[in-house]
This record gives C-alpha cells, sequence and structure tokens, in this order.
C-alpha cells in the first residue's frame, strides 16, 4: 500500500520528477523539504519560475541567456572579439567559463545536426552565425561540439560551409581527460589520442 | 572568471541549492534545465509552490499532510485503530507506507527531544497524543523514533509519561539493516543486536 501524498505535493513530485537525474524517490524528499520552507522562499521561488522566460531570452548575438539586450559576454568590453567558439547549447558556455581559459565569444547553434530527429542546418542558428563570420574581425572559429557522431558530423558541415582563406577553423582536441588513468580510457578515445599528440 | 547567470537564473540556482543534496553545479543544471520547460509547465511548478501551504496543511488528529479535514490514514476505514504509531515527522510516514507492513494510525510529533536546540515537550504534539491515548480504543503504542540519542530519550520520554497497565508500549527494533553484511555493522548497533535476538 503505498501512501498517497495530498494531490499539491503529489504534482510537486512530479514537477521535480522532470528534471534531470532526479528520480521519483529523490523528488519526494525534495517536494517534503520544500514543505518545509516558509511562504517567502516559496513565494520567491514560485515568482522566478512563473517569469523565467519573459526575464530571461537568448542573446540575440550569441545565443547566450540574458536579461538584456545583450549578454554579459558579447557586451563585455574585454573580450577577444577575433575568436568565436561554437557550442551546441547555451549551458555549455558556463562550463567553459568555469575553466576560465577561453576569452573570445560564443556562439550557441541550439542543437546539433540530426536527421533522425529531423534537425537539419535550418533548425540551428547557422545563419546568425553566417552573418557574424561577415565582419572582418573575426580571424578564427573554435568548433566545440561534442566528439560524439552527432557533434563531429556538425562540426565538419560547418566546416565546409565556412571555409575561407582568412579564417581558420579548429576543432577542440579529443582524448584522454585530464587526470584520468590511461588505463580506463576507452578505445574510441585511444584511437583519436595519438594522431593529436603534440611534441613536448 | 566564473561565468555569472542572468539574475533570474542565478536566483533559480539559489532556490534549488536551499534543496538538501543539491550543490551547486547540480542547482546549475537543474535551473538551465528549468529553462527548457514550456511556460504551461513553468507556471503549473509555479502555482503549486506559490499555494503550497494555503492547500497542504497538517492533519488535525494525526500530523501526516493533507488537503481534506483528516489526512488519508485517519480517514481510512480499513486503518486498525487499536495501534498508533509514533513518528518524528510527517515525511517518515512515507517511509512506514511504501513498506507496506503497517495497518495502523500514526502521530507525527514533529520532532524530538533537543534540549540543546531548546525543543522540549511542549514544543512536540505530545498534547494531541495525550488527547488520543485517552480513547479506550489505543492499546499499543509504537515508538518508532529514530535509534539515536534523541531519538531514544524521546521514546524514553514518551513510554514514561503514558505508562498505564491497559496499554502496551513498545520500540521499533534496533538491528542489523535487513540486507546488510554483519561485517560492516558499526559497534553500537553490534552492542545493541544481539540483546534484540529473537528465538527462531
Amino acid at each position: 500500500m503505498k501512501l498517497a501524498l495530498p494531490p499539491t505535493l503529489e504534482r510537486l513530485v512530479a514537477h521535480y520528477t522532470r528534471l534531470p537525474g532526479i528520480g521519483r524517490a529523490t523528488a519526494q524528499r525534495l517536494a517534503l523539504a520544500t514543505y518545509t520552507w516558509n511562504d517567502e522562499a516559496l513565494a520567491a521561488f514560485a515568482d522566478d519560475l512563473a517569469h523565467l522566460h519573459e526575464r530571461v531570452h537568448p542573446c540575440p548575438e550569441c545565443g547566450n541567456y540574458t536579461e538584456a539586450d545583450l549578454c554579459d559576454i558579447c557586451a563585455s568590453p574585454r573580450r577577444t572579439r577575433d575568436t568565436i567558439c561554437v557550442v551546441e547549447q547555451a549551458s555549455q558556455i558556463a562550463v567553459f567559463e568555469n575553466a576560465g581559459c577561453f576569452t573570445g565569444l560564443y556562439h550557441v547553434l541550439g542543437g546539433r545536426l540530426s536527421p533522425l530527429s529531423g534537425i537539419g542546418p535550418e533548425q540551428l542558428r547557422i545563419a546568425e552565425l553566417r552573418r557574424r563570420l561577415e565582419s572582418p574581425d573575426v580571424k578564427e572559429l573554435i568548433l566545440a561540439t561534442s566528439p560524439d557522431v552527432e557533434g563531429e558530423a556538425t562540426a565538419n558541415y560547418l566546416a565546409g560551409i565556412f571555409r575561407r582563406p582568412d579564417l581558420a577553423i579548429s576543432r577542440i582536441a579529443t582524448g584522454i581527460p585530464a587526470g584520468a588513468d590511461v588505463a580506463y580510457a576507452d578505445s574510441a578515445t585511444l584511437s583519436i589520442a595519438p594522431g593529436g599528440r603534440r611534441r613536448i
């Protein structure tokens, strides 16, 4: 006999279950923890959820999340404007920024080519990228789609359509992750890593 | 250089971080996942949060969560009414119900005696329990507070004040969890387990 929580708590469990990596048991724990919040905290959470899409929108230039006209990165005077790093999702910009090693601009595709899912070049923000590349300021395009089949296909497609003499097009390195043990590397990675070797 | 998300997304991250077991990295992942929901899903989540406390309240009889006058368990004609199982928190009722072996009623204390935190008998729902025990229908009281120092102290306190000839008072078993290896049992548990042995 499973306990049915009251309907509102059950719906909260259902909302939490929609989140990635949250199963039924965790969602139930989160819903019951939410119940212990005070009304002010609940109202603030609810308000941010209800107005999320009207407050946050994609940056018209790069596709990053922003509440202003341009995102913080596109608007920053400290970013070098000759390099554009192409990522699949806006959430991946945070991953690069947390690493803190890239000072150029980004471009969010909004996905990757996936014929099986009906996602072709028209569904991605490729026309916007073409427009940005018309500027002579841009000297390098770094393709940072994921190194899997669809990500590689997307990178190859972009390299093909944007190839021109004055634009360096590169692909982020594929290899054994820093700190990992070679003994546990998969054969797909190991078959690529020697080809990407660098002299020391 | 850490990426600052737009303020609304940063606040969403902060809300998620308040939940148990959710760190900054997970909260960021959850907030970005939430952004991909459609407006309808966001509005439903926000609505349930904003109205949580006005819809869900403690059952006046046992303290379980409910949206009705009495909770499902107190209102059920199929529950045996001669046994009351005392738990610390309403969320622990779900744990017992998921196990599906107890068919009596519950009583939520709303905590445990904790002099260091200033929680004495007056802060717990003990007066409500006393009132319920005045009914001659109740024949057994099961004390299911956690088997740690404060939980044991709370159980001993309740056993002391409610002791009377026609009421059986028992404590849930302490021992090695089902499925666990004796080799990994802690000494506090092992020192209790032989005392609680049963003949087979």
